[in-house]
This record gives C-alpha cells, sequence and structure tokens, in this order.
C-alpha cells in the first residue's frame, strides 16, 4: 500500500474507469467502494456485494490486469469484499462469462490472445505466498479430511461429510478401474497415502506409489507402517518420468495438473511403458472446455506451472500410444462442493493458519478456495475422470450399472440406515461376486 | 477373374509370398489353399479355418493392398473361407493388431503413411455394389429390427434381443440427455424415425429430424401419422448445415460418421446457432482410439467418405464453442453385439437378399456385417456416446446413477418378472418423479 496516495479525493476519471469495468463484465448486481468513499454502481436494484478499494494505484493496477491483481490486492487487503465472498464471485463470474458470449468470436479471439500474452511474461514476485508444496503437513490437517486427501470428493449423496465423500471418491475410482485382490496398480501422484493405502486395504491389491514430495512420501510411508500394510504399498519420492515395472493397473488423481500440456507425450510414454498387455487405469484431471483460459493470480501465487487440459489436449497422453477410451466423467459440481467444505474447515481455523503464516496468507487462502469453488460451480472449470484401457481388452464390465448398485456400495457410501453394518471391506466382495454375469466378456 | 490364370500350377515365388503374409500379420493359425490345392501356413497347431485363393492375380492384388482386395475377392467369391467367418476374422484382426504394436513406432508411423496415401487416389470402381442410401427400405426390414435402428444398440443385459436392446438404448440416450415433457429436440439425422418417435412418445417432447435421405424422411412420415405423432414430431429432408430454430437439446447417433472430420467446425457451428442457453445433447459416433486407421474397402465400396474419429478428433465439434463434455462413454462391445444380430438376420434373409440383387452384394454385405462385428469386438472401432451441454448449466443431475436405477426402466428394459407390468410410458413419470434429491442444483 502505498499511504500517501491513500485517501486522496477519487476524480470523474477513476469513476468513470470503474463504470467501464462493470460494464465490460457485464454489469453484475455490486457496488464499488472508492477510497474517498464514492461509491459507482453499474446495474440498478438490489445490490449483492460492495467492494472497497483502498488506494488509487489498486484501482489503475486493477485495471491493467484485473486476473492477477485482483488476487493480490485481496491478499493485502487494499481490497475488500463485504458480502458473501463466494456469492460475490458466482455473480463476477457468471457475468464475466456472458460477457465473453456476447463479445463474439473477433473479441473472444483477442481477449484469448491477451491472456495468452500475459502467460510468458516473468512470474513476478511470489513473495510471502508459500507454495503448495512447501507449506507442511500441519497446514493441511487443519482442513483437510482425516484422510488427507487433496483432490476432488465424489458425493453419490450431496448430504454426505466430506469424510464420507472421499471414501465414496476412493471407492468408486477402484471399482471404475474393476481392481481385482492380487492384481498390482502404479500410482502417479500419491498425496499423503490416502488411495494407495484404501486400494491395498479394500481391494486386496499391491500398490507402488510415486510421488516428488519428501514431506508427503515420508508421511504415507509411516502411515503404511502404522496400519501394516508396507508389505504391500510402497511409497517411492521419485519422478514419474522414472517409474519402472508392470502394473495391471494405473491410477492418478489431481496430479496432471502439474505435469504441463508440453509433456502429455512423456507421461502417455510412460503409461504404455508401464501397462501389461491387459492394463487399464483412471485419470482424474481438473480441465476446461476450450484450451488456454485459466487463472493468472492462481497460476502465479498458488500453483505456478499448473494447467487444467481441455478434453482435446487430454487426447494426447492416451492417442499415440492406442489406449482407449472407456468412459469420461464431468464431476465439477462434485469438486464445487468438495471446495466448500474445505473453506469451511479452513475459514474455522482461520485463526490457527494466522498463528502459522500471517493475514495475507490466510486472505490469499480464502480466496484461492472460494475461486476455485466458484469456477467449478459457474462451469469455467471441469473436473474430469477418464478410464482406459489397452486397445481391444473385452476384461471390461458389460455396462456401468455396478457402479450404481447399492448392494455393493454399503460400506462406504451409505450413512449407516437399515441397521445394516457392513465392514469397510464389503467393497471387495460385493464386487468379486456381484454382477458377475454383466462383467462376462463377448467373446 | 482371368480363367486362363486359374488352374495355373502355384510356383515357390507365390507360396514364398503367401507364407511372408502370414508372417506379417502375425502368424495366425489358418491355412491358405491355393488354387492348384498347395497349402501354406505359418504357425503350427490346430487352425481355425482355410482361406481359397482361387487364382493368382487375386493373391497377387491382395499383396498389393489386402485391406482393399479381400473385400472386393471375396465378394467376387475369388476368394473364399472355410471355417466361421467371424471367427477367422477376429483371429486375423488381433493377429495383426499384435503385430503393429510390436512392430514399434517406426513401422507404425511408415504403415500409417501408406494407409494414409491411399485414402487419396481415386476411388475406384464401385459397380455392384449399391450404396447405402440407393438400397432401399425392403432391404433393410429384413434384417433390421421392427423400429428399424440402423445403429448399434445398447444391451443392459446382453441376453436381450434385438428389439429390446434398440429400444433399451432410446430409453438410455433420453435418460442421459434429461429430457422433460415439452421439451423441444432437433435430431440430426433421424434414420426411418424410430428414435424421433420414441422421444415424443414416451417422453413428451416436441421433434424436429432432419435426414438428407428421400426414402427414409417419406417412411418416417409415414409412421408419424399413422402414429398420430405428425403435430409432435417433424421429419425434413434437409441438410445439417440448413438446420434453423432453437432447441433445448440434440441429438445425433450414427450420423457423424458421414460428416467429415474437416467439416466438424461447422457441425458445432450448427450446434451452437441451434441450443439454447441450457441445452445439452448426445452424439453417438463410431469412432477409434488413433486417427487414420479404417478399412479402405468398406470406406470404397460400403459407406463412401464415412471416417471414425478419435476422441481428439471429435472435440472438434465441442471445443470451439465452449460446450462441455459431460459424460462419454465407449460402447463398442455392444456395437458388436448388435452386429452379430444383424449378420445372424442377414443370413437368414439371404435368399431374398439375393434374389433382390446378387450372391457378389450377398458376400460383401456378409463380410461388411462380419468384419464390422469383429472391428468392434477386437478393438479397432469403438463407439462413442458423448454428452455435453452449454459450459455452466448447472441443472446436470448429481451423479450418473438414474440411469441405472432398475424401478425407472422397467417399461423397456427388464423382461417381464417379478409380475410387474409397466406401460412404455413408465420411463417418463419414473424419470419426473424418481430420485429428484438427486438432480438438484448445487446453486
Amino acid at each position: 500500500m502505498s499511504p500517501g496516495v491513500a485517501g486522496n479525493r477519487s476524480d470523474r476519471f477513476s469513476r468513470w474507469l470503474v463504470g467501464r469495468v462493470l460494464r465490460a463484465i457485464g454489469c453484475p448486481p455490486i457496488c464499488v467502494v472508492l477510497w474517498d468513499g464514492q461509491q459507482v454502481a453499474a446495474a440498478d436494484g438490489p445490490l449483492l456485494a460492495r467492494v472497497l478499494i483502498h488506494d488509487r494505484p489498486t484501482l489503475l493496477k486493477l485495471i491493467l490486469n484485473a486476473e492477477l491483481h485482483f488476487g493480490d490486492a485481496y491478499s493485502d487487503g487494499r481490497i475488500e469484499v463485504q458480502g458473501d465472498l463466494l456469492e460475490f464471485l458466482e455473480t463476477v463470474y457468471r457475468a464475466m462469462a456472458a460477457a465473453r458470449r456476447r463479445a463474439g468470436p473477433l473479441k473472444r479471439k483477442l481477449s484469448q490472445w491477451i491472456n495468452r500474452r500475459h502467460r510468458n511474461t516473468p512470474r513476478g514476485a511470489r513473495a510471502n505466498i508459500h507454495h503448495h508444496y512447501d507449506i507442511g503437513n500441519d497446514f493441511y490437517r487443519l482442513w483437510l479430511d482425516d484422510e488427507m486427501v487433496y483432490s476432488g470428493a465424489y458425493f453419490p449423496d450431496p448430504e454426505m461429510t466430506l469424510e464420507q465423500a472421499q471414501l465414496a471418491k476412493m471407492d468408486y475410482v477402484c471399482r471404475k478401474m474393476w481392481l481385482k485382490p492380487g492384481e498390482s496398480v502404479v500410482e502417479v501422484g500419491g498425496g499423503w497415502g490416502a488411495l494407495a493405502l484404501f486400494m491395498a486395504r479394500h481391494y486386496g491389491v499391491t500398490v507402488k506409489s510415486y510421488n516428488i514430495s519428501h514431506r508427503q512420501t515420508d508421511y504415507a510411508r509411516q502411515k503404511a507402517k502404522a496400519e501394516g500394510l508396507d508389505d504391500r504399498v510402497e511409497f517411492i519420492e521419485d519422478d514419474y518420468r522414472n517409474i519402472s515395472g508392470r502394473f495391471d493397473a494405473l491410477v492418478s488423481l489431481g496430479m496432471l495438473e502439474h505435469v504441463g500440456v508440453s509433456h502429455y507425450r512423456q507421461f502417455g510414454a510412460m503409461m504404455d511403458r508401464c501397462l501389461g498387455p491387459a492394463g487399464r487405469g483412471l485419470i482424474q484431471v481438473i480441465g476446461q472446455n476450450q484450451p488456454g483460459r485459466r487463472s493468472l493470480w492462481i497460476e502465479r501465487r498458488i500453483f505456478p506451472g499448473a494447467y487444467p487440459p481441455s478434453p482435446r489436449q487430454l487426447a494426447d497422453i492416451f492417442e499415440p500410444w492406442e489406449f482407449s477410451l472407456l468412459d469420461m466423467e464431468n464431476l465439477r459440481l462434485h469438486y464445487a462442493r468438495t471446495l466448500r467444505h474445505w473453506l469451511e474447515r479452513f475459514e474455522s481455523a482461520a485463526g490457527a493458519v494466522r498463528d502459522m503464516f500471517d493475514e495475507r496468507f490466510v486472505r490469499a487462502w480464502r480466496l484461492y478456495l472460494a475461486g476455485s469453488a466458484t469456477a467449478f460451480s459457474t462451469g469455467s472449470l471441469q473436473l474430469f475422470q477418464a478410464l482406459f484401457a489397452r486397445a481391444g481388452v473385452n476384461r471390461l464390465p458389460w455396462t456401468r450399472s455396478r457402479l450404481y448398485d447399492p448392494t455393493a456400495t454399503k460400506g462406504e457410501r451409505r450413512k449407516g440406515e437399515g441397521g445394516v453394518r457392513t465392514s469397510r471391506l464389503s467393497g471387495i466382495s460385493a464386487f468379486s461376486t456381484a454382477k458377475r454375469a454383466q462383467e462376462n466378456e463377448l467373446q
């Protein structure tokens, strides 16, 4: 903040600028309050939120590059939002998307080009915003679920708790891959180890799980040992390019975002090397409908190098090796809900986070979580779950109905109702006995 | 056929050539019998089929371009297959695929290039093989289901009849699009009208169905009139590029194959023009895992201009307009089963087909149906069902479970069991009342 500037009287020009910006993003029902108390609104009717801009340099930066500087200024407290942050973001995102649609193809191309140009400028200062993988386990423990799963959950019932939904996600993923006891699985990017341990525990498979984060690998190894699963689950601190061995299945949740489109062929080559002749796998990745668009602020300040692929870009990891796409599901509303859970827990732990870091960090992460929830709920981000197999593998289930068979999902998914208490292991037995007929091969 | 050549003694060179071809396609357990009775096999052990080649020019053509000339020579009777045709084709396809995989990337590239080169040579004679859309309704009536559906069916139970599976497919497609009474649907490529009438009958929607085939359109109109549905279903004889109006949903089954990749953007532009702000749609299309490969013979002799896209190519109809891919399912084994049903019925009607056309036509269509069944069952062809919507539409079902809810599928899918007899209309009421909770929007 430049104290000499804050407090100046706003001029006509500033008000005119704010009006222009509000119109450019489609006149959302919000009001901007400038440093001297003057208010600008572009829409009539009731207002949803008030945005306070505390000084003129902030306004000018916002106009030069709103996408980047809104986040920075919000983190610093130079911008404040009065009203519900999620509702405010949802309204602005939807207004911007509508404005983009109205803009026509030429203007859209121009905005894509501008977006592209920004992408290649130097990264800028990242001071004071700790990067994801330096932050440490204690921070995530404050607001993730018990199992420390840091990827989108699955809510077969929207009222589920986050814990239930993360278990449901892991079970859903295992069932999609139709894992069978004794099979071998390689996991690419295993986080704190929850899925690897889940697969070994409930589906009787052996797992090699790769991760480049030392702290996560360490944590996961300790958990495996404590649970007595370290003979079946191996956590390896290494890059995906160095994965060796042959496996029956490959799984990767929320990791491909960090690989970068230009390395997708390398990623696919690794899958081709690692999967046996009847191999199959599942990739869960944040994506988008069209290449190119993404949040500059999140990319620079929160997730350096992250990029959500479009379906076309995603195909680069499958097609060169003739992998067959079996089932691709878009679960964006489930990720929106996951993020709302995370945000709620984060807010409850805000004091502890502030003690651990500082107020700026709290505000930045609040915006990141709320902004991501909004991106998923308004459809500017997607969550793709892509199931694939080697070409010509016919040991496929005949339909997807077994994924939704309630008799096989009691253990994890349903809240204990009707007095049926099944163990966590019910997944395996139900899977291996039920619906065999449906899973017959054609030939 | 050159009668002067047939009957010559085969020389060492011919036998050597046949041996080379058998080794090149991976030594399948088959035996080739030359015109003078000499036999060549590349594999030890029991043989699956014997291939009779009746003259030397046929062998030479086969060696120059097996993909094209096998079909021609089989149709002419210059090649015969002793043994089960489907089993023979399955074995050869799998052997060829394995050989291709073993070939390594360089050789694969070379074979793709050769394939590409052939693609652009002049089309060659099509005499005596009638093209799909000239053949007429009487021919298809001989071997399609009662409703005359000429696209892959859906077998929730593999033992279903073809009639049941085609109804199940139509119901599945409607449920995937979550059609509601009173909505408007545009169909692109409506065949003989079965789906359009089904949607109006069971889901209470109005339909405009486009088709460039005069005979099909005529047939469909008569059916609509006979059923009293012509106030709700309009069959229009026109090109997809001329579709006008705004609709709630768009559906197209087995039509995109004929559009050609270079026109996908035009197809997408049409979808963008026709779909309302909350629009969604479903495309069913034969596809492949990798661009480029396809059967030359089928393309030239059976389906001129047809091309099965890879997922990457398919994305061209969605991404430029920011359509959001919601669910893509690969149903190739269902198409394999559909084709086996068609082949079986075709064989039963072979005498009538012969009377209608000639023996060459019967043999060509037998090979086309058996070859297609094999391409799907061995995984060299895929069947993609892609559900999409405008970006940001949240009126989506929360999960896919309603697609597999047996209480909503009795009418069409299950063989009358347990004494519950529901009308064909059960689809609508079940859809509109059941599982409302699951279909709530997030916001």
